[in-house]
């Protein structure tokens, strides 16, 4: 079981680690690496059409702009590709959702929110991908969602301390 | 293998179908329901919380406007959703991109794109999904595949015809 | 007379603490509660389907994104709900407007502004909701607003001073 | 119990009668009412200032483009004014929520979504508002929601009868 | 020869000050005074319908989000009234522009854009106006936009220094 | 007293005749021509510069999409120049709106609504301008709006028939 | 001196087929071809990479929705790459304008506006490059601006006849 | 072969300059110039209409706003015209972009994406048009995209450090 964070830029980094911080918390390999599908179509093609050879199970895919990362990807392989459009200066990211989202029919990207809960997202649904054969997986997941009645409370502790 | 096709209405049905349909191709069974994240969230709950249970591996969950339907669905269960937004007539379905992929971190709903290329893509994820187990179907994909270039030739031939 | 102000997220207090202190300006009781459609929606349906019956008129939900509190709190409730769409870096929270406002018919949440104003206005509706069978209240509206000529003059005196 | 119904113009009828319909269908009397905050300020003071006195309840008020209607209402009255934005040519009504719906703080309005979904749940947020101190109404709506889960019935029988 | 700017608090000034200062270089006066079309409509109202008799000729209204006071302002008086859509959080001010400038037929709002630049040219514009029938304005005009020339060769100069 | 309608194309004329249609109403005259800011340059500079001495009184410009006309024919005149953003398939006229309103500081453009209101209300805003200085218009505009209250009395009769 | 336009599916043939018109009246040769970024990347790529060698000048890409035709030639060719986003039910085609336009730097895109006028101008920037180096075809594109003040005559004619 | 670089105002160096970054890298020659479509209109049109004449090759022009000046600048020139839409407060630059891209038929613009990206392409996009006839050009462009491979190793190195 393996991951593949693939990202336009390395600047990109810190907008979308929430996806590689999930999969650490659930003890799930990954890799992570840049590639453009502008400035290095060869490799983005080599990597793609190679991943689940190489024992890739899911894609991640994430860009700004006129993001077409996840979608050029997507097209060079059979694997499931996850898109995250990243936040940028213009309309907070339309640019990059309606690039990744907007796909024409046959090729999917499942594409998450923009924003930091989007990034955390895209590894949980790699995660609850993973986990439909995986029954390990789907009790860290029962268990991790289990937690959420007790985080609320906390946050409830919270929000009546900052009330007074 | 067997797949749930939710709709917040039977009207939306003309706008879906192309989920059903590559099912079909492809030869995956599915089950294609009406339920309302605001009118029956009861039967929501019953259908999303049992859905593992009763062998589904996937939902499709298309809705329009305030689209909750597949984000309230991906909070009772832990099988991937998707969710398809359904064009409407606010910016040609602005208002159901937003309410389908906007998620908050910790409940993914994986979106394609509005329109009918998007729900023939929720089809397509939900298959290349299942291809990840599943030898035959991921041959069948590769072979849906191949035929791209043959679709496209056809496509050039109608065009030559079209430009005279 | 109980309001109820619930949200996804202690986060969030600080975008919709208005609709709290015009509810303390008005003297009328509020209890805040985070609770998230997503994380926790048994929490939500059991705190909504017993709201009438634990004394509570009307439900201010805060969410922001794909912000679906509102909504769902609306589908286990007769109580009117209103629903605040908090700020978001994503063209201001458009999207948070969108999931809050667009409900299909049969399920209305009364929707208010994004930004402080709203969240302000929030809680005025809820009084002018109860000031419809309350004569005290509806005495202290009155005087809320015949103090706007005055605090208007104050304003034209600083005006006065910020232009010398 | 009387509701208005107030409109910026007799062509905008056809957009917005849902909200009568259901008012029909709960047997609440309403008047229906052509007034425009632009044409004719001094008849929507005049309605408006009087309304509670002329034994109104909820005004509900519905208006496009730059939708001044139910904030200039508002203004003038301390009854709660639920505004219908109505569609138009510009992104389908985007002019209209966002005029109805970002009020400054102070005066509130009760803004339900663009098009027949919003103008129904005008109604119905109307009769919400009316049913907490109405037994009768009360019952009513719980027996108009109990009817949700039948009419869901008769969607999935339809859905199937359009599938074959 | 007297301009009113009237904005909906004082807090816009620093936004729309612009105004005024083009109006102090063109030597012509103004007043400035806040008030709301939510707030104090009856002052909104006064203000408006005796604007002519009280000597103004031209009157800069500038709000923010549902921006009601132009539009209001229109409603009751014949003079030409001038739109400043006073930048929000919302899409950069989408939400004032769309209220200010989608008047209905019959009372019109001559909107400039959101922005500084908007506010100089709230100010311009009603000078423009003046100028129409004022032949000392009109050589003002000519005057300012012959200093143009110059003040763009200023700079050329300046850019050229910071190329280096 | 005459008014100049400009238009890009004479495909145009449906959509902005409203413009002209007021102007008829209030017996004012106008030349309508058709000029283009890209294609025809020359012209545009020569009908603006020379406007003012061949005793036009204000400008209505009215384009669409890369909307240029009024900003460019506000560049050649000290004239007042209305902008009329004309309707297109890009969400409604968006394009053509912010590329009139949006005129950076020093050259304004008076930006009426997009659609058939928007056109009406260039005519009227132009006559407004005038009335500042002809008592005749000024009584027209006054009988004008006199009539509001009469023609609002006839949408109430009309709607009280649809409504049966 | 031989142009490409490559678009994503014949059925946009309809829609930028102003394009191949302008290339017509300018006697410039081209060749038509679907290719999809995403059905048949290999096509996409062979024919951009060796599209300089096989005599192309400059290649037209047409795409909708999350339109990457133009971005994923430009990363395989050093020829310029005008980029004509299709319309779409989507804002107009909001989505295909940003996945065109919004390119990365490194990787240019010469986009041109959505709509027929686009597809025309697509045709006319690609004259433009080729005439810097041609003098014939700078003659016949000085021919075709002269050519507009009359055709600009003709449509006042046309207007006047439509106004009588 | 010499670029002309102009920009509606000197502050919007910094934001553009990213253009001739790119031609210095590529030892292009270029002039870049403060001119203004509605300020210098005069100014604009001499220029670009001598442009050609006095040796200039391509255009880039850089506005914001309702920015005309790529669109001006190209009605009066039969050169290639590259529009850079500078980022505004508004939807980050969606004004300056649709003024920009949404030409009429007949006069093209080449449009570059929003942001320093945008304006770095606009420098590319100028050299891949000389470099159609330019062999030295063609070769420095290989070799600028063979260096993509190697930044995009540095980048994966930078990566692996930032996540350890």
């Amino acid at each position: 079981m393996l991951i593949g964070i693939l990202m336009g830029s390395d600047s990109d980094w810190g907008k979308i680690k929430g996806a590689a911080e999930i999969l650490d918390e659930f003890e799930i390999k990954y890799e992570a690496k840049v590639m453009s599908a502008h400035r290095t179509p060869e490799l983005v093609k080599e990597y793609a059409s190679n991943a689940a050879e190489h024992g890739l199970s899911v894609l991640i895919c994430a860009a700004g702009g006129a993001a077409h990362l996840a979608g050029v990807v997507a097209s060079h392989t059979l694997l499931p590709v996850i898109g995250i459009p990243v936040q940028t200066d213009f309309c907070g990211g339309l640019d990059s959702l309606l690039s990744t989202v907007q796909m024409p029919g046959d090729i999917p990207v499942a594409t998450v929110g923009v924003g930091s809960g989007g990034a955390r997202n895209a590894g949980l649904l790699a995660i609850q991908i993973l986990a439909l054969n995986n029954e390990t997986l789907k009790q860290k997941l029962l268990a991790f969602r289990k937690n959420f009645a007790q985080k609320n409370e906390e946050k409830n502790t919270r929000l009546k301390r900052i009330m007074q």
